[in-house]
């Protein structure tokens, strides 16, 4: 495993890659570090999909507000190296902030719509710097496939409509939610909790099970504020969880659901934060 | 010369031409159409220095504003064919409204300080609409160069700022300005001139030349304000010019100038209106 922390030089070695063999696939899992199962599983599905497979870890500045957690944002750089070996990468890129901004960005992508609600709402710029961060990162490894974990789901929605209306050249492969035993999403963030918080947590997925129970019993006799009321009770169990949204809406466009009738697939998608940690997560359900 | 409208027929005939050379350059020439002698040499450029030379002719809506002449912007495939032809294109990419924006676009590659003065105050959008469909026509050709003229000056300083933030992997090659034997730079919208207005326009460069000779007999003594006016002065000799702008600024950063001793490159760049087609021009001068 080679761990590269310049941009030409990982150009290089990926130009050396495809010397060798012109037709190998090139797959990639763009991620801030702090690896965990979730990552593990992107690493092995682009390993089992594509012939090189690229990680890259980077705390990207420019997708966190002035208030959020950049500074604090856990870091473990051997650990992660050592996942990456174990999942079988070839590749690690591992930039400084000034190897991927040596002058402050001019240039923001932008993307519409998709990001006028849940995380997009309550982080504002948020979803600029990621569309902007990822699009740097597509352009210096152009991969043939990227892979993204459908915890964010809506960086995954994000992501493939900025591909989409750019004409990248690239196919976005989403990746399913890994969760603790007790049905918790893993992420990064999750180390922030204390013992009481890390127990009362569970209601998150809990709660996204009962609304799924809900749209399996019947989803043409229920209404998106009759689900999301069933989440939130739920959520409200735990004393010391203090909801930002619970929302439920149609995937991927990430707009207002009218009735359940007109609707393939619906998010309901809930952040909730517990002391200063915020965790997210949600449930795709198709109709 | 090839001549195709879809993306995956022109993505084909480059992967086809890359297979048989996996060392080919290739050229990439994006216009509007109605191309002229300034486009041709774009092409010779691009013809020179690359194996596969690409021209895409595109009138893209999104950078028009509402007022603006996108409907009635010049357009002659017949001729432009036969242009690129004798130019020694290999293959042109002419693309549909629908198959360059089938839906409309949400994500919008934007570039802030280098828009801000010249074009982009009295155009606002208009570099948004240009950056974003560079982005997507380069993100279908895939080209290892990229030919701009350097009469839409502020144009190449916008790409060159995308190019360098989003990481994208082609090198920019900015090429002279064209001018027509009295000093007119070519430019498509000058058919929209009436014969009067035509006789008018070559103040543009006549003026810009009194800039460059004032340049030539010492910057030191000189100053933004009075190289202004000195341009303004010659260019209302033309009794139907009217004067967009005139400004004289930092190049390629578009800032303004305190003083020419700490410049290295400074651009004297006008727009000026002949009823109602609007010319600009400009001279880049080092110090």
């Amino acid at each position: 495993m080679q761990v590269l922390s310049s941009i030409s030089e990982l150009r290089a070695a990926i130009r050396a890659a495809k010397r060798e063999n012109p037709d190998a696939q090139v797959g990639f899992v763009p991620t801030m570090g702090f690896l965990h199962e979730g990552h593990a599983s992107l690493l092995e599905a682009a390993r089992a999909a594509c012939d090189v497979v690229v990680l890259s870890i980077f705390v990207n500045p420019l997708q966190f507000g002035p208030n959020e957690d950049f500074e604090r944002y856990p870091r473990d750089e051997e650990r992660d190296l050592a996942l990456a070996a174990k999942a079988g990468t070839d590749i690690v890129f591992l930039p400084q902030v000034e190897e991927m901004y040596p002058a402050p960005t001019r240039t923001i992508v932008s993307v519409k719509e998709v990001t006028s609600r849940l995380c997009g709402a309550s982080r504002p710029g948020h979803f600029d710097g990621v569309a902007t961060v990822v699009s740097k990162l597509l352009h210096i490894v152009q991969p043939d496939q990227a892979f993204f974990g459908m915890k964010d789901a809506q960086q995954v929605a994000v992501i493939e409509q900025m591909v989409l209306d750019l004409n990248m050249p690239v196919r976005i492969v989403p990746c399913p939610i890994v969760r603790e035993p007790d049905g918790l999403a893993k992420s990064s963030r999750n180390v922030y909790l204390s013992p009481e918080e890390r127990a009362q947590s569970v209601v998150l997925s809990q709660a996204l099970q009962k609304a799924r129970l809900r749209f399996e019993a019947g989803a043409d006799d229920t209404t998106p504020s009759e689900v999301t009321l069933l989440v939130e009770t739920k959520i409200r169990q735990a004393p010391l969880a203090v909801i930002d949204y619970v929302e439920v809406l149609e995937f991927p466009s990430l707009q207002p659901v009218s009735s359940f009738a007109d609707s393939n697939r619906v998010i309901v998608a809930v952040a909730v934060k517990f002391g200063n940690t915020r965790l997210i997560d949600n449930a795709v359900i198709s109709i």
